[in-house]
């Protein structure tokens, strides 16, 4: 294994936090939130932020937006963060644009959903050749985003056998349920896994991830990275109490309302969330309100 | 019904052209190709061009390139063409700003798809929120555009009863399998229907359609104007005949092949219609020669 | 075209009525209320019945119940209403052991449904084999069934290609939305298309299909007979009038309830629907009311 | 927690085989089969077998042809070997009649998957009613059987929180991706979880599941055991090896073929395989040739 990916594994191992993208009412951006939620994250032992993902509404945004977006958080984490941008588009030409554009606002890499406007059409040739051509034009290194729940495309281990090995092509966030461990046996040494999804984190782990991506680190970054100590020190009994705890925390957050949900829940925890981008509805009133006990009653959430 | 929804009537009656972007091997844009497509087309008897929809790979193009794209073809469309560009976005604001910047190139018509990146949380009243918030903000009088095949929504009929009395909302191109019916029972006066497919151009006619966005109008304008032709004036016997034929048509190009098809069949019909961008994959060279062979032994490629 | 063949369109042609299977509330079979439908629909213009069907929720029975449900209809059949039973099972050779039973109770068709618990595997050439090993071993001509709906398969066109030459497979019955024409398209001579929804019976009738099997006739027979003989009579105006009130009542009978809804409207109708067997659930009491006014608001369902 | 409950979890701590239904060439049943591999069996650790269930291609037999299934493997069991039988039918009184036909017969638990002709309108409620029912009127305890690649029906935590407190449902055989631990943390104690792919029963067995049903077992059960082992020993280092090069070996003969490739598996492995029952298909020639390699090079199939 090179050098260089020894350097990758250091820089990915741990927890990300997938940053929301703070809205006001009418769907304005305000960019103070959310340096201030990063000023808040800096504090904690995340590992580093995932900016313009799913959990960041990327596709919500105009592209000069989400390049705002990208610098204020750059401008804002602290040193020793790792930045990764979401920099894929549904073609090869723009996604390599976007990285070019992530480069030189200064993220430290690029992470490439599966293109899936033509879902249909996306062969495993044709996704190798598009990662491939992406990373090889890339002035930052790339790793993949498998989320079928959004994309209706799952990666084939035929496609992570192929590209696992691209110098420039370090890894893949797996967001789908069950996959992570095919994945984690067909890559080639020096591609590492990241767990989507706090719901698998702990058994991620067991089996070789070195570090997640969770929107749950948005919300309670602590207890995340407690669940990584655990994982990689192989404690069963604790892990598993914790994984169980934090997979219900994640569903009646996460699971049950999405993006949206995330953004509730941060502003219960003192961070800014507000409202969705529509025509992504806002949680109502009463759920709201159920949430928040929900939270209070789980212990994760102080009153 | 107002003066303006006739008038709207008069101007969506027809066959449209979702016109396919060109680009070289690489995957640059070729304005040029464009226009001589255009050019060609303008000499045919379609109502007019739908620029920026799915068969224009407008996900695929960065936004400087789409507003390039429908300023090419607005400046050279024939004047009695009718412009339709799609605007529609993953987020009510970026969708507003598309459809005034449609707006200000000239578009009459902008084409709102449902968005979809988080088609879970698409009920039926974020979607209506969304294409009346557009509408009221957009220069240009809007469409519907419903296609599960590729946003897995299918819109309810609950949307169009409750938005198709909207001044703006002036339509919808519906490409779903089976629906078109019952959005013609459910719509209020003056929402009109538009096939977006050649499958049930025919009888979309028959029930109340008024005109159709036909893939296969990119490759073969005239058939498709006849079937029009034939729908409207309510000739049975020759219309069947002709849909059949043209079902089949649609079949072997658009059908199993999608955008990448209708280009090869665009090549093949004197048209430039060259690669789809990456990571969408051509025609291999055998489906090519296959597909050449077919359409001229269906009599509607003369050799 | 064989005389044989010649003699099914006449046997095809026409509405039939997909029998529902009366349960007390404790889920006991109702023959003699079976009995009693079935002699009340032997008065309308119905060209058969279908017995055993999704609508008679075969799959929900025991097959000595199954034998049962059967008898009983034929032996209270009108001599003139044709008889096709459902006789498709999971595998082949179950399949043709049904079709034997009801070809001795006296059935005239057997309907198969595409088999679909290993829905995955259910390839065009493993359905190809299937129909014709059934075919040539069923005493009685048999119907494919499609109903992607329920089994996740839509047959293709190859299919029908290839099974449609053979003697003893006559038609299909499609339930599946908008692949009717294909169907028709590559039907050989002989091989019949019946419309398996009252959604699509009228444009059906128009393009190629001889009758339809609809679970509205168990309900409303005659408006269906009259839809029949508009679409015979390519009688556009009051067809396509007639076809969108008959859509509007579908959907809030089967399309909204399903065969539950079936049952409930053949309540107000004067039949005996009674509740389906669980676990299929009833409507609630407060589904039922408001069907009931809907029904009456319809005009079909006098008070 | 009663002192039944904890019986049971002795009873169905282990590797389970669903064992195969063997057929001849043209379809027959060939019991005297059946029963050599149970013999052969009965010589491995496996705690018992499920005889009818998806591998067992239930749905292919006749009602006649399962309870002679079931009365083979009863009768040439081992004394210790514990028996579950697939007794969940599309209808709740059909279940009923199963499990007491199967507990006349000898079987200690039946397996209820969920109905699934309806699919959609399987609500929680629904679910929950057959279950209870079922169960009540059952002689014997019963599982459930959640198996989404099949029903597309995914069973809800709302179900398992409120059915497995019934004295009578006494666990869960989970065959879906990524679900078992929420199912693990919504069970209400005495309520046992059982992995239902080899894929995820190492992670399984550490999140709290106590055994599984592997297909793998039928060709393998040696291995499977070994895992199993290691799982309830909390050995991380050589499970999370042995998982991976299981989860390896399981998708080249089940992942791949289902049932087909588990029969050709056994085949290889001396056991009776065998074809499936038409319509599904067997592997041909080259599949099998490159099958057979496969194993051979995974260490597991000796030459």
């Amino acid at each position: 294994m090179s050098q260089e990916k020894i350097l990758h594994r250091e820089q990915l191992s741990g927890v990300f936090a997938p940053l929301t993208t703070p809205f006001d009412a009418r769907g304005n951006l305000l960019l103070e939130k959310l340096a201030s939620n990063v000023e808040r994250l800096n504090r904690s032992r995340l590992r580093g932020y995932l900016v313009l993902g799913t959990n960041g509404e990327f596709r919500s945004l105009s592209p000069h937006e989400q390049m705002k977006v990208l610098k204020t958080v750059i401008h804002t984490a602290a040193p020793q963060k790792v930045i990764m941008a979401g920099t894929g588009a549904e073609s090869t030409p723009v996604s390599i644009e976007l990285c070019q554009q992530a480069a030189e606002i200064g993220a430290h890499y690029g992470s490439l959903i599966t293109p899936f406007f033509f879902a249909k059409k996306m062969s495993d040739r044709a996704l190798i050749d598009h990662f491939v051509q992406v990373a090889e034009r890339s002035p930052i290194p790339v790793l993949l985003y498998n989320n079928p729940g959004v994309t209706n495309i799952t990666m084939s281990t035929t496609v992570i056998k192929e590209v696992s090995s691209h110098p420039k092509i370090v890894g893949m966030k797996d967001s789908s349920p069950g996959n992570l461990s095919a994945y984690i046996l067909n890559a080639q040494p020096g591609f590492y896994l990241l767990a989507g999804s706090a719901n698998f984190f702990f058994t991620g782990l067991l089996m070789g991830a070195i570090g997640g991506v969770l929107s749950l680190a948005d919300v309670f970054p602590e207890p995340c990275c407690e669940l990584y100590d655990l994982g990689v020190a192989g404690n069963l009994e604790e892990g598993r109490e914790l994984q169980l705890q934090i997979l219900k925390l994640n569903q009646m957050v996460s699971g049950k309302f999405g993006v949206a949900g995330v953004k509730a829940a941060m502003d219960f925890a003192g961070f800014y969330g507000g409202p969705p981008r529509a025509p992504l509805p806002s949680l109502t009133t009463e759920e709201k309100k159920k949430l928040r006990e929900d939270l209070i009653a789980s212990g994760f959430l102080k009153e």
